[in-house]
């Protein structure tokens, strides 16, 4: 089937696209010399994730437990849950571990190691570094950081596995060599902070950093053992507007309807909006020229975008298109396909169940799944 | 079970606010004097739905095909898809009338209204008016509406049901009396267009208005037939914001726990980011004091907001929560459960699969499903 023949909106990922970007990434952890832990959040997909580590070790990272029970269940052991782990988690995470799963979990807080302590069940735990995000982790040189090792390295059930980290700050970055400083910073925070740790006589057998952003621009990773770069898979029209990938590297787009036109407002309706497209304004941060609206409006077959067209505002279910130029109604009547490229590809894809496949051209190939929700 | 016994994020919708709010949206269509056709694409729930139909005619709006293949299948016959049809939609509205539903289209488009007498199947459509929201419709006293209507009315398979508008501006109104005159215009709008439809010789049953404002603060919908609210289920932050509602109304919050403190920064994080609450900012149009960031941080039990305390950044899974005043760690350590108040319900509630359903307590009384995507 041709994508022009799906019901609209819907969710389109040109498997060629993703190939090339899973297998750039491979090759920048083997230069790198460190493991390659794709943060599957962005896909929340098995069959993305099994080309993600094809070639790698086979860990991932994820952002949900019921990510974690979705991805064992699909083969896949060695699962780090990134985000700091609160109590009424823990039992769910035991038992995920307890059905097979590799799972590690992570805190930065004392309080929390002496929950994880305290539960009982087996548990092996990351402890979380900021290196300059300043959203989860403590600081490598912080008195806690070492209060947390002690207190998880003390309770039997728990296995210390090492430290991690995430600069969040390189999303702010805008080009190579601002993005490779905030490498190094992610790097030495994490190398620091295990070294600490290390210096009580613990293992800290992981140590590890990661974003697209810096895995792409890091010079050098030595102390690190792993990276958890995500967005990378499908990119999106921020991490183009920051210089991390061309557009043409974007996997991911929504197929879109002409529902209306306006030609007085010099607008048209397309029948994906605020749920189809997400809410998510990134590119609104990259000023005026690095602006996409909800979106860039892309030729349907082509995927490449119409020059000067944008998703201006969204509704639940409408999307208005416009430009600065006239709007080319007679080349694009009601009723006529549009492929919209996303701001933020790991919130677009939220919207939807699964990914209409396609592999560089418009034929629909597959259909994968994605796991949603918590 | 207690909320507080729930996996996090999890979206609880409070039963004893939503049936006040129904009752109170059905007293005032009894009092304007016209149906209500309570908006689904809110809840998308077939249990809401039940609720807001009662001692109404039975009908309701929605947003997606899905939705109405949804409710008919739950026993809900008579629904109007409220977004302008696409050709590549018409077989399947088609089939959804082929199986019991008493569905309406609509559109906006003379291209598109021979699309629908050239498609065969019987079709029950409404011309979509513009009232001055500029998003759907055509003018009331354009030319092309009676161009539509003739196209409709020659064709066999089609009957021309009425007209259709939607006051998409009332949301910009910040007063009752602003927001009354604008109902006035939508009202006005509709009843011209029905006329000039009528004057043509064709029955016109439909005239439909409608957005949670204009059917809050409308004073007179004579020549109206129906009335579209939809949010007002549910209510949130930005019908408080506009003083449509009190905070007291809202019946849907997230359920987060605390993850993380950063005394340092004023900052904690919780479980529930850009996928748990979504990226809706509607309230930032309301100014520093009406701002309510990512949502507002209420009370787990009596959900009173705690004064100040808003989730002021997100990043996918992680919410960080601060204020103005020094927040209250000691009194909200990590593993705390919070529940916030969302800036627009439509779009917080479309992350979610199901409402954990309270009833003015913590106690979860029932678990209702939600039918997403298209």
């Amino acid at each position: 089937m041709d994508i022009r023949q799906l019901p609209t909106p819907a969710l389109i990922l040109d498997q060629r696209r993703l190939r090339t970007n899973v297998r750039a990434m491979t090759e920048r952890a083997r230069t790198l010399g460190v493991n390659l832990r794709p943060h599957c959040k962005t896909a929340k997909s098995a069959a993305v994730a099994k080309l993600a580590i094809e070639g790698n070790f086979g860990g991932i990272t994820v952002s949900t437990l019921r990510e974690a029970e979705y991805f064992l269940d699909h083969g896949i052991r060695d699962i780090l849950y990134g985000v700091g782990i609160a109590p009424n988690k823990l039992d769910l995470a035991a038992s995920i571990a307890g059905k097979g799963a590799d799972l590690k979990i992570v805190t930065d807080s004392v309080t929390m190691a002496q929950a994880i302590a305290a539960h009982g069940a087996p548990h092996k735990v990351l402890i979380e570094v900021d290196c300059g995000d300043a959203r989860g982790g403590i600081t490598p040189d912080s008195p806690e950081l070492l209060e947390i090792a002690r207190t998880l390295a003390a309770a039997p059930n728990v296995v210390v596995m090492g430290v991690m980290t995430h600069a969040g700050q390189s999303y702010d970055g805008r080009n190579p060599e601002a993005m490779a400083r905030i490498a190094e910073q992610e790097r030495a925070s994490a190398v620091r902070a295990a070294e600490r740790v290390r210096a009580l006589g613990l293992e800290c057998p992981i140590v590890s950093v990661g974003s697209t952003p810096t895995a792409t621009f890091a010079r050098d990773l030595s102390g690190a053992t792993e990276m958890r770069p995500g967005v990378y898979v499908f990119y999106d029209l921020y991490q183009t507007g920051i210089g991390v990938c061309r557009i043409e590297n974007i996997a991911l787009s929504v197929l879109a309807t002409v529902i209306a036109h306006r030609p007085k407002d010099n607008v048209m309706l397309i029948d994906a909006g605020a749920l189809a497209l997400s809410k998510d304004r990134s590119t609104e941060k990259l000023g005026r020229n690095g602006d996409c609206g909800f979106g860039l409006v892309c030729d349907p077959v082509t995927l490449a975008p119409i020059p000067g067209l944008k998703v201006a505002a969204v509704s639940q279910e409408h999307g208005r298109v416009t430009s600065e130029e006239p709007l080319p109604f007679g080349r694009l009547p009601v009723g006529s396909p549009l492929r919209i490229l996303p701001n933020h590809a790991c919130i677009t894809a939220a919207g939807y169940d699964a990914y209409q496949v396609v592999d560089g051209s418009t034929e629909v190939v597959d259909r994968w799944g994605r796991c949603n929700g918590w």
